[in-house]
């Protein structure tokens, strides 16, 4: 049983911590966060022990492993003190906003041997996985064009938004991630719009609510990306690949398979599962099953450090583009 | 902490023991089955105590409650034992293949007012739960007719059809437990048609392979039920409920939403779940929760050995109809 | 050019006489009716040549065929009269509502080697048609089941009802023409439950307005049927067969394929297609055609007087069984 | 009655003749060719006059309006002896493929206060009809982006290919039309990537066979076209319009609904309807309606010259775009 600390206990750090707890192969040695309050309730839910400080956490002999789920800007800190004791990680995305701290992070998580994944989730979605091994397997020849949809159900905060780092920053960086993989190919082209159609008032920030971007891969592969802050019917996460041979396509998720028929409509679905911790519940589940399957075979990480410095260099490449209403040729990262 | 001990370390116990493992209400006291190799391996993957004797550790003063998942045989002396001794039950169902005996077992279970929940799972199915919830909340008007398609994905071994009971006792139960909570009301006439359209050697047990019933309430509301032992395409579970104001159906369910396009066929979608132990996963899961919440809130159980009584009555009313190719008037029980 | 004569100029028969006015194999040369306004207009609206006399009009010598869409009264005398005259004859079903008199005139019919096509036009649904194909191709192996339903959008107004010979004879018919082809077999047995679960007052005609039927053939082939005179979503018609190798199913049809998402509810689709003269648009269609290609083909018709002598003797027989409570043995007719 | 003079026998002259001679309100008075056995054919298919000489036949006293469906070399010339002649013209797209010669036609033509459609027949599409009224209607509230995607079931003739002017005039022309249309507002800048990923040697002509293209107009709506000129699952043309409100999307069509369950695959779908003919058989009926109603009420035509234009001009930009990399501003055409 791997013993394993959880860094942070907030939305994300509590999920992380439950599928700890329920995971036959993990035991929950602590949980940590200098926010008492929350580190306290999460221990008591779960029956764990409690900590407030990170660092401290790290170094205890009863943990073998540290799962990271505090804020951004911790993350290159805490990694590398892990790292430096010889224990494995598992680090929730960015590495850090700024390209420059964390490309230097990068290269010394690598020069350290680190075993470390980023837990880019939606590559461990079941409909993702399934996808994924309908084109390894060849069902649809080689990859045309892809196509990415994903709309969040509402604005967050003003406040988040102002630490986002920006919508290609936070919120399309999971699709370029998808991108890469989905291509199969690294792009080294990107153009990209963005606009303000949410909320006009969000040029004082600045960023933008919607955007679309293009990329293009150096074999002329295509993927086309569109991203919008607010959706009514809820979070709209859709995955369309075409190839020579075929296509194939992802739906949204429910809570039930139940259609209903009226007067007034019919075949109406159930609303899509609100947000990204139901959403992607199985994909938070997986991804731990996967951290520990490369930890017990001493094989690659599913997803690295090095593919999240790609798909930041990918935002910021994208936020210029849109920024400069120019084309922008995707250098080496 | 509701402590429990699971009966049974079969296909079934296994299921319920691990969500008592996870459930955070519960905590799994011991696995018992006079069976040791399968008592041990399940024990030791939970990290549970093991116990051969299942009156015996109906007996410990660590259990709190019973769960029952042995052979059929003895579910009633093993309620009634731990209802004499004022420990709650969750009851695989059925009570017992011999109507007599099980109504003289439900009799005496009330009049001790034993709190036993007898498990029929669908209830607790996340789409059968929509849907009761929409026809309670009026959306569809009168209840007129209900259409329940059931198909196992394959022939069971001949020993375990041999023991089952028939088609309408073994399988169609579960049918006959629906149609009385989706009606609304208790149906007064069944008429069913027996074939053997797989195996056409089951005359030999005798049983058959392929049923339809028809069934009507007081009111003249209709339901029909088509069964059969054997669907290549896998485990077809469907319910129709057609009223007044609308209707209420649900899909089959699949391992992810995936759809392929090829030159060949286009829409694709994956196989179904295989079987009850992965679609109705939620279900066992969520049916533990309500036995706990009825027990917690000290209200009646989600469906009780009289739903059990209930449903083997129709489906012997059934098997007689199928036998004598008569109406049958179903009398109280 | 086949020159045809349409009698009848009711809503039936203008179907059929645009029909034939747009087949590039037909010439319309007369719509017939003695009800003048509806024939003036009709023939007025096609731009053909009109008459008040059925008999006179099938006389004619630049009438070659003859298309029966009058009351069912006179269907025996009109197909009577055009084949004693050696012309063929498409014509609307039922044959009469009286199994006797029916039955003689098929045997008339028949002795007089009398090309006559009886119009069950559900016979000529595309659907219906891809469906009767892959059962044919062998893609789902030997037919077992066959499930199908059948809900008119409103209650017909109450005198056509009281003329309409029951909801078996009127409307279930369709579905056991449908059955017995679908089955490939003919039916042995038939049980029928009738409610009156739309308007109480049904029970003054007699008849029903909610049934549920299930049929056998002697190789135990199971069929079940459920009809009922209202459903507030719409005209709703669907077949399902299921066999040893697979299942079918067909959809109901709607104007477009557009869906709808909202804050309110998701995936919405269109209402659909309000009635038989919308959804069987393409049935209506392509029966005048099948008639064509067997008249040039010297074949046999593709929906006979006899076949409609088949459904007629089921849905006596479903009548006699919903009001005896008994299982009917279907003697050959 | 209309007399319609229908200018070329080809195959898209073939589809708009056999509506015209259907059409209640037209009548089909000559089919003109100079190719005298596609002509001679197709006039003796629908028993109408046949004249080898467009010019003589705009003239003829018995011609009321003119239906162009030539080459696309001859539209401007003859739809401006038409116009000149005070005769209606329903026009195939494109104009001409020369931006200059398209741009003084359609200043001349209106300069004339010629009646002429051009025939965008996708706005036509039932799909695309219900789409339109939901967005009039308000149901989605503010547009923001909408996402086309449109293939072609494989590649067209070499020939065809080099005279076609390259695939944004061709094939993505139809596609700038819905954007404009379902935008509400005009694009004012593209940019667009093309690769050859069907066939390599595109480069000789030169052409792409893969493009994606990304529209913004004034109020920052956004708008995405995939094409591709092979997909071998099938002519694949899909709408999307996201608004604030809401979504609409559409979906393919199938010659029927049924679905296919067996033990490889279950839910299967029909193949998809071929190609334009096929798939939109009803546009092609539904415009010529839609002309003779602007013709009866005196209306402004529903597709005009000057949205051919349009159309062409951000064809012309797209392609700009593709081959230099630079988002193009589209200046007022």
């Amino acid at each position: 049983m791997l013993r394993v600390a959880v860094l942070g206990a907030g939305r994300i750090g509590k999920i992380h911590a439950e599928n700890v707890e329920k995971n036959s192969r993990t035991r929950l040695a602590v949980v940590v966060d200098p926010w008492k309050e929350g580190a306290d309730a999460l221990s008591s839910q779960l029956g764990c022990d409690v900590a407030y400080d990170y660092v401290a956490a790290i170094d205890r002999d009863d943990v073998d492993a540290v799962l990271i789920g505090t804020p951004t800007e911790l993350h290159i800190e805490l990694m590398l003190h892990a790292v430096n004791l010889g224990k494995p990680v598992f680090c929730e995305k960015p590495i850090d906003l700024d390209y420059d701290r964390a490309k230097a992070a990068v290269d010394q998580l690598e020069a350290l041997n680190g075993r470390v994944m980023l837990a880019f989730n939606r590559r461990f979605d079941p409909d993702y996985l399934q996808l994924r091994q309908a084109i390894d397997a060849g069902e649809i020849g080689e990859v045309r064009q892809v196509i990415i949809t994903s709309r969040d159900p509402g604005l967050a905060p003003r406040a988040y938004l102002e630490g986002s780092g920006g919508i290609f920053r936070d919120m399309t960086i999971h699709d370029f991630d998808m991108a890469r993989s989905l291509l199969g190919e690294e792009p080294v082209e990107v153009f990209a719009l963005g606009s303000r159609l949410v909320d006009p008032t969000l040029d004082q920030i600045p960023d933008f609510d919607s955007v679309m971007v293009v990329l293009r891969t150096a074999s002329g592969k295509q993927c086309h990306i569109n991203c919008c802050r607010e959706a009514v019917y809820g979070f709209d996460q859709r995955l369309e690949v075409f190839g020579s041979k075929g296509m194939l396509l992802n739906e949204n998720h429910r809570p039930s398979t139940v259609r209903r028929w009226s007067a007034q409509a019919t075949d109406v679905r159930d609303p899509l599962l609100n947000f990204f911790m139901e959403r992607h519940a199985d994909s938070y589940r997986i991804e731990l099953d996967r951290f520990l399957d490369a930890l017990e075979s001493n094989s690659p990480m599913p997803a690295t450090p090095r593919d999240g410095l790609s798909a930041l260099h990918l935002a910021n490449c994208a936020a210029e583009s849109a920024e400069s209403g120019k084309l922008i040729r995707i250098g080496v990262n």
